[in-house]
């Protein structure tokens, strides 16, 4: 039932995000589509990640949440343009949603828009937005399998962000095991374990990203 | 868009909720939806509430997941009856999965059967599944404000469990403030903090279950 319902409609999102991408191209911009469960760390990731970059008017944010601006708050004061998206109720971003996002943001000058999807490790796996890179954001407090049993988002996701490793001298959580079983379900993925809160291990990360965007 | 293309699912889904809830009262049994995000903590706290029952025999579960057995496996050794939904994709549990479930179970004897739905906090919530009893497991490391971005599954759940409180020295988190905003949402709200993990705080949420168990 569900696979019937819903098929148009992730049809017509593919067309649409495909625009978007084609578009966004044209103007010399990429789409890093940041996905994760309510409370993984998506905004803090995001913001570090901005804090560390020196050039950061060439980047633009795109927060997506059922209601609320709490997060957009969290970035308002690092000076990067913001576009708030609330989906009332919906579960996940689509491309129509980005499409009128991008119509309030101005694209000269931009690389990077950052999209911060809907708390949620299932629907927004299913909607493409155009991104040219997908990064899945996991906390390591979620706890092991999260890969075999959320395998859609592991599989569609070029990066994986092992967040929260803080915590792990509290955990009972090898991370190891999740990311054998992440390399299991996509064996392409770049994985990197570290903090947004303390920072630990975020150079690895920085060093990967500003890679990315030297070859912009 | 969204909203008229599920409408009807969701309507669907209600009536059929409603048959199940007249069945299994004409049988004597509640069912209780336990919904959260990935990682939340719902087969902990399923296992030890049960762990702490003399009478575990009155207690069926039904585990719903996306794909693997692993919470259905934990919960094996403490001899309940189980029932694995597999939902291959679909981000919530539905009252047509329940339906099917249950003609699996043996409910002579049952007094309550446990649900666990899929880790999502937005979708589950749309889809009441002839339930008594919603209960949603937030893990405090998922940070504040998950009331106010996610509403609708705090509206919806009569119960809040606050897990993962052995974490609390580590986090910069204050469950108060969590507390403040899920009752601004829902101030019929029972709320219970506590750890699954080492049991801190779970004899209040033994002491609630219990004389819930003996009204039925």
């Amino acid at each position: 039932m569900k696979i019937k319902v819903v098929e148009p409609v992730l049809k017509a999102n593919r067309v649409m995000a495909e625009e978007i991408r084609r578009y966004l191209g044209s103007k010399g911009v990429k789409l890093i589509n940041i996905l994760g469960s309510p409370g993984a760390g998506k905004t803090q990731f995001i913001k570090r990640t901005l804090e560390q970059l020196e050039n950061k008017e060439i980047i633009g944010v795109i927060e997506g949440d059922i209601s609320t601006t709490f997060d957009a708050e969290e970035l308002v004061s690092l000076g990067v343009e913001i576009v708030q998206i609330n989906t009332k109720g919906a579960c996940h971003l689509d491309a129509r949603m980005i499409k009128q996002a991008l119509e309030q943001m101005r694209l000269d000058g931009k690389k990077v828009i950052f999209v911060e999807n809907v708390g949620n490790l299932v629907c927004p796996a299913e909607f493409p937005l155009g991104e040219d890179l997908r990064i899945l954001v996991l906390s390591l407090t979620e706890g092991l399998h999260k890969p075999l049993k959320y395998p859609l988002a592991f599989r569609t996701s070029q990066v994986l962000i092992l967040n929260k490793s803080d915590l792990l001298p509290h955990l009972d959580v090898n991370p190891s095991i999740i990311r054998e079983e992440a390399l299991s379900i996509n064996n392409q993925m770049r994985i990197f374990q570290l903090s947004s809160l303390t920072g630990e291990g975020f150079s690895n990360w920085m060093d990967y990203f500003q890679n990315y965007l030297s070859t912009l």
